[in-house]
């Protein structure tokens, strides 16, 4: 049988496990041009939470008792397409379940003598694209800038920091624990970092350690992190809009200061981006990706759940709560 | 005598005329390379509310007892540059005051064959290069889009509008009284408009007048109508912030909804723009717009203020209140 979790309820708030449901089906055939996969690992992610919602969103959200949406790494065990072979390692988007079928457009192979195959959804998949397509395509970084990252720890953050860093920028981030502040400063080499949980005064704690000014912001959280950023944002400043994490589990919408006027004396510009606008920038940026995480240049960290499938909604949740240190995965089986 | 108005006090809120300060200097005299200006007619500007404030502006802001900025039309009275002749008509800026002396650098000659001179600080001038810029550059208006123009009746909403006409847009505007909204469909020919201080649902109503939502938004105005346009915004929408003006005389700062995550949806980008970093653009646009007037396809209103520099502030004050239907001037002299 092949277990799966759906959405039992639109959650209210943050997500509780009893909004989803863990349901029992067949195993499924795949048709000819298809393969059937087994998942190894899921990948849980901020996006997510907005596909539970009713309301317009870019892509169409998760239905009652639909497969919650998702990206996997898989392993190919029966295969009706030339191309992918039993036993090849792939990146799918089959969601949150132990088998699914794919058709082969979505596939990635993964190779798994660059990295360890659950990199796939991490650094070298979604993740870490989106932080190099929204920091040096959307953002236009430039080499000796100064930047600043908000969820700085977590699966883009911690990849934009270091791509900031690689790229000679003064690179300065938010998270939520010292034991972030610790890793993405100690570890990642990031110049300077909050816990925006010991920080009451946000705009002027940026104002310390951005003594500058701010040229590209990327924000993975929104609220009241970026509002004290437009203070502080240089002439010709960029916001890249990534996230909005700390928006997406309120009951009830936020108000926030009004920060428009800054743009005007900035001549700044803020822009959100999907990671699948940039498709055509994807293969380089994998080159590329890969190619510094073998000369130690760029460093990941995965906080990965263990026990399969059911665990997957308190993972989720988890990370919806700054839980995890880099990406948040869910191991649902071993390679054969 | 040389009758200049100065800045007594910072206002608070909406300025008032005991925020300004007539005062009689003598008449300058003009150095080697330099002209001597005489007024004609002065322009008042809703920029020129942050130049009085002590805040953090793109420009240095006027101190007390400092002449207020500001662009004129004025005559050359006497030159001491070889490119300037007593007589030449020139758009100058040399603040609120009858005489001025000037280096040539910021200086333009107007002529008087294409258009009224005081059409040198309106369409063809500052306001309509504003809107120029603006709406191709920054907006990057394609053929055929869907457009909304907030303070639409004002000196640079109105040339938004009109222009975005030319492109084959469908242009939907605001205002604040019925008289701008005919105006502005019935002469300037937008597809549809409404008087804000009417409508009570924004959102709801730019639903019904843009059914296909907006590409290129130009706001003006800001606060609770360009909160409305994010949830009407187009799938790589554009917002290009031009000005603020409802927020520019507020005793205390608002707070408005956060909408910042319609930017991810709905890929989109805002930008802030001044006219003063497309200097390379200013030639072409004026040539251009001129044989717009000249066609027929760009029409004016202007709103002049009579009675010399005294009647400068309430001018000032009145077109920040929404007075003025077109570009708000002050008549200084006539020309000799």
């Amino acid at each position: 049988m092949n277990r799966q979790i759906t959405l039992a309820a639109r959650p209210i708030g943050y997500p509780k496990e009893t909004d989803f449901k863990l349901v029992e089906t067949p195993i499924p055939k795949p048709d000819d041009g298809h393969v059937l996969l087994k998942t190894l690992y899921l990948s849980v992610d901020p996006y997510m939470r907005g596909r539970m919602n009713a309301a317009r969103s870019y892509a169409a959200n998760v239905e009652h008792n639909e497969v919650m949406v998702g990206g996997v790494i898989a392993e190919v065990i029966e295969s009706k397409h030339s191309h992918f072979q039993v036993g090849d390692i792939v990146n799918a988007n089959i969601g949150w379940q132990e088998y699914g079928v794919s058709g082969v457009d979505g596939l990635r192979k993964i190779d798994p003598s660059i990295a360890p195959i659950s990199t796939g959804i991490g650094i070298l998949g979604m993740p870490g694209l989106t932080a190099y397509v929204g920091l040096l395509e959307v953002g236009k970084l430039q080499d000796g800038e100064n930047v600043f990252v908000s969820g700085a720890a977590g699966a883009v953050g911690s990849v934009v920091g270091q791509i900031a860093k690689i790229k000679g920028c003064r690179v300065v981030g938010s998270a939520g624990t010292d034991e972030k502040i610790d890793y993405i400063v100690d570890e990642l080499g990031f110049d300077a970092a909050f816990n925006y949980k010991n920080v009451t005064d946000y705009q002027a704690k940026l104002a310390e350690l951005c003594p500058d000014g701010i040229d590209v912001y990327f924000d993975n959280v929104g609220g009241q992190i970026t509002d004290a950023v437009f203070p502080n944002l240089r002439v010709k400043g960029r916001v890249v809009i990534c996230g909005q994490i700390s928006q997406y589990n309120l009951e009830k919408p936020e108000t926030g200061p009004r920060f428009l006027w800054h743009l005007i004396t900035q001549r700044a510009r803020i822009e959100g981006f999907l990671v699948f606008d940039f498709v055509d920038r994807h293969a380089d940026a994998l080159i590329q990706m890969a190619e510094w995480i073998t000369q130690g240049k760029l460093k990941y960290r995965e906080t990965i759940a263990e026990g399969g499938i059911e665990k997957a909604p308190a993972a989720f949740i988890s990370m919806l709560k700054g839980g995890n240190i880099g990406k948040q995965l869910v191991k649902i089986a071993d390679p054969s």
